[in-house]
């Protein structure tokens, strides 16, 4: 089993970016985490980040046939892309959305997603661990 | 670790209720599941349902010292109650909000919550995963 | 041909509530009405009512597989309960929303139904009057 | 006694229009089988069809006297005509509002009426029932 | 003169219940605080919480004859309970809106009150001190 | 100077219809009042009413060559009709809208005019004194 | 006969403010015109400006038996201003708001006036017209 | 091939009527360059034009059986008809929308189209040559 | 103990205002009743009543040192001044905001307060009785 | 005389990428079929596609005296790109707007488009049949 | 060169006032401050402050034909007068709007400034040097 | 001191780019104008231009470290991203917002800035004056 995880704007900057909403693990080290836990399911893991909300449709778009599934955290775009909630329908593969914070304890815009719809689900305000449960929820998934 | 699984309304119907959406499982029969999966973490956990607002209202109350963290499906009162929020953060205890369905995708008032602000974080969609993933996330949470 | 009518909170103080806008019969009054218009059906009856959103919930739940029908008012959660909304569907059984006065004339709030879109259809502003056209409407579909 | 049916744009094309939604049932059909049900209560009924605004407004106009009531079917024209709710304020008689279909189950557009607020009372949802109704609800309310 | 003083969901919690919003009395400390005031006015009062909307409608509605008047925190129900509103229309008593907070310094939500247009008045915003001005505010009106 | 004075929907009923909003006068007794005015004026005018919306945009375009202004009293369809709005613009002549009744008193919907931004001013709330100083407006607006 | 006119804030500008908008009369100009209007109908007429919204509610308050009526142009307070309206609902005299523009061809919050529903009418967009329609429109009504 | 061309409320007035708008081509001038390019095509086209909104659902429903499609410029009532809408749906054929001007550039009532979600689609902005694509549209829809 | 009663617009007119709303006494009399309330207290009360928002600015700016608290009836600049919010906020002394009438039984537009926020709390609706409960609230608040 | 269309995110993904709303056709399919249609014509056509809004707007820039005109189908950006927007406006070049779906089925927030103010005009809902229709579009405003 | 600053109500306050957000330079701090710039750049300015929004609008009317330009922080009016905003328009000067906070970091209604259209832009968020930035700003755009 | 001047999308288009509202200078000559006042506070600036949002993202994090603060003109972005609004966050710089023009009057939905609230500030509508401005404010900042 295959997955990818494609990661939005800004998580490059995890571990110096606003430490008290994202807390202070870089990129780098929840992709360790993760990691870990894949490896006891089995699972080879893709980490991805771009700020280029095109980058991420496309990424989308050539997951299809090479990845089983993909855990998205859209971070700003989430509240702002038609495109990547079209690029899901469009490749028509399991999705799963995750957040590190809580999305409903923000700004009211932070509270609607234009691309949870799109997805099977979504996990918000875990922190690491949301990586971690987005896993579980994509292998249960293709699982199933 | 002791966990409370507090279910709201039509909860008690599952499995015959709008099956397209919710599934076939009873509420026990996802119970039974859940509680293998505690088991294996070694944690105890409770089930309770109720269809009247004030009777969760005051099951959240009672949890207080009795159980280490609430996973809640505040079912249709995600929408509406005032008074669950508040229960919540009354009591000071981690909550984790789960839905059965992926509620970005139905009626746009079944978008907002209005309970989810009061919680750690909020898992929609998975279907019964959702209650094994709200445990995890909980046992994680409980265990940072 | 068994139908359950389920009345909503503050439909006990019929008779003394606001008498210009629900006139003068008590409950029981409305009951008595109603059960000579079902005898001249055939039809027996049940009368119920609560001021508890949640044990509506749970009468329309039972109501599964004793009664054919149900012809329900409300009465103030129509306007606030997606409990109830959600209680309809999943039993789905035939339901019958009245109201005793227009609520189109009244406050805005009060126009807004969450039940109706879960029933087959609403009757609105006959006073007494609703009963017996609700009784007659469900009456009519059962028997086509 | 006398009550005119006033049917407003498209009702001429029932039978074929939207099946789905608005039943096979021709206005003709529908004519008839109202005519069967007034008979039985002794109620002299015309029906009236019109896809023109200003002609269902006129019609209204000319019912004082003639008519003791108006049963109406404003189709489209209960959402967007002021100048209908007007005409029944202007003629000061007992009007009642009818649908076929469910307008809660239906566009937002369809869930506010601008004529109702002027009408005794609405029944919605019942198809071909809504006229019989309809006829029944006025009737009382003439008897009382 | 006897005085009901009426309590929603929640503020059996005091005292414990976000002590920075709510002040660290418990509602019994509340009683008492009351009572004494109550005592120099000779007006008996009564105390009674719950954390179901139905319960508190139904209070409401065993008031008539039995009391002078109601002193009503609705809490979280202020901004969600039509049916509460509806009860104290029903039962035409004088009723004082009274909250510990000041509802205009919190969540938008919690500006609109649906309880307080059926009230003579509102009193928000002085913690314990609200129960001793609601007392005086129905015992001026009652004597006026 | 030729002035023609459009009437819209309702309006022929004026007289009975809700005298307390609308006074007493018949349109003829308005139309009697206005021409004295107008003949002091040496102005001919000519009155027209229509309940349809349709004829009244066609009178609006045939008015243009023969008329040299219009004093438009659009009732209901002030505040539904584009048609009548596009009409004004179309035939770029003077027009001036008048009311009875002040729609800043009534309903909502009622404050908002879709044609008065297509005429040069309006003229609302003097009864059948709304007529004679939309005479004088127009007379005033062509002399100037 | 005595009528006060009163002009809010920059109407003291007139003649160099905006004159596309406002023509190119100055308030002195207008005065002078409508005095000799108010001559025709023996009415002695007062003159008042101010750019401070507070002593306009002055000027309607002291304007109670001295005045028979006012007509008003409230300018920019018409569209910010509850206090001038409760001042012309305190001293329960006739007042006519009078505009030069036509507020409904303005920017959206031009077209809602906060003072209007507190007069007997309005007239709009006549320009130096409007305080000569004005004065007809109260003349007319005080003698009715 | 048989098309009917159907045109909306002051498309009569079309090269008088706001040119800067909608261009100087009167509607026979319309109607005789997109006969030229029917006869290209060998469809045979009808041309008809009303004010009356009930005239236009009535020829729609006139339509079917005798034209193959529809080329519809609804004009005003694009944005108020919900009957239009109705008698699209009721006649089941298809319908091309087109307008004059480019409806994205003007009002932000004109944006939204009551009309076009019963429609194939929607042709906005071209002037006459949104006549000739009407044309070609409804031709290539055909010849699927 | 100092406390300072600032009055708002239009309230220098009570007695005669609107009564039905505001009663019968005149601002004096309030005056006067508060006082014998204040000397049972010893608290030094002054009256001040201005229909100007920026007096009423420069009044709380005044305050600072002179007086302990103020109870402020803010009358129609309740709901528009945001000058008067920010004056408070400067001052940072207990203000008590009270109102004659139960704002929440009027226009929408009187149900939000843009003073509240700025105050501890808010007293609404108990008449001539709102300003001996304000006066009783700042007193208890200075004595905490 | 040489055109660019211009194919924003996604459209790379035709004929996979739900095919019930977007046919079967691939971008190069429709691409074929559009060349043909240009070479009857005598227009020499490019085809371009990215997923980056960024990259869309540089091409719009870059288009500027290469090409006589743009046919542009936006895709997703059509609903939440100003910066394509600016674009068309800053090259000041001819623009047509197309979709393949009929925007004004769909989901609300897709009725509304930022780009199409910008452009000559839009044609929507032609499924491949847009291109050719978008291609005459600007063939013949070209040519005018 | 002489230039106006011109300061709304409660900045006579700075120095106590929230220093949080405004800072602890009191206005006479700010004054010297800015005269000290100005005489750099040999401009002669004058400061100016009231708490009363029709002085604020006389001073800007007295301000043409004796400063060059105007620098204004309208504070607490820059939300809620329209008045302010007609005066700019009515003397048709150069305006400069300046604000200490960041105005779109704070309460939403904060976010939007009536005003600001009539200026020649908008400096907000710079504290003390904001009135630098607007003099500078001012300064420039004479010398233009 | 060196400090990054960050463009956003069509500002390389400055010069031929609707000159009425953005002038007739490149974004050469602004740089240029610029550079000259940054020599005279002996500050070193850079110049960056993109039409792509993800790389402007970038280029704020990448500032992080080289530059002591930003001058972020970030064009049509202003109102869609809060990718650049989590950027500016996340690198915790001082950021200071320009415009060209002023936003404030302009099309409503310029009116609202995402980015500005997490700037120290906005300066808007000043032409090339804007950038020097923008200097200034950030140079200031700094040495405060």
């Amino acid at each position: 089993m295959k997955i990818l995880f494609l990661n939005g704007p800004n998580l490059n900057m995890l571990g110096t970016r606003e430490p008290d909403k994202y807390g202070t693990n870089t990129l780098k080290d929840i992709e360790n985490f993760t990691r870990i836990e894949a490896e006891k399911l089995n699972i080879e893991i893709t980490f991805f980040q771009s700020n280029i909300e095109g980058e991420l449709v496309t990424k989308i778009q050539e997951a299809k046939g090479i990845y089983d599934g993909i855990v998205l955290n859209p971070a700003a775009y989430t509240h702002t892309s038609v495109a990547i909630r079209d690029a899901i329908l469009a490749v028509n593969m399991p999705v799963v959305e995750i957040h590190l914070s809580n999305i409903h304890t923000r700004e009211d815009f932070r509270k609607i997603s234009l691309t949870a719809p799109a997805c099977i689900g979504q996990i918000t305000g875990f922190g690491i661990g949301s990586y971690k449960l987005g896993l579980l929820a994509i292998y249960d998934y293709l699982n199933k």
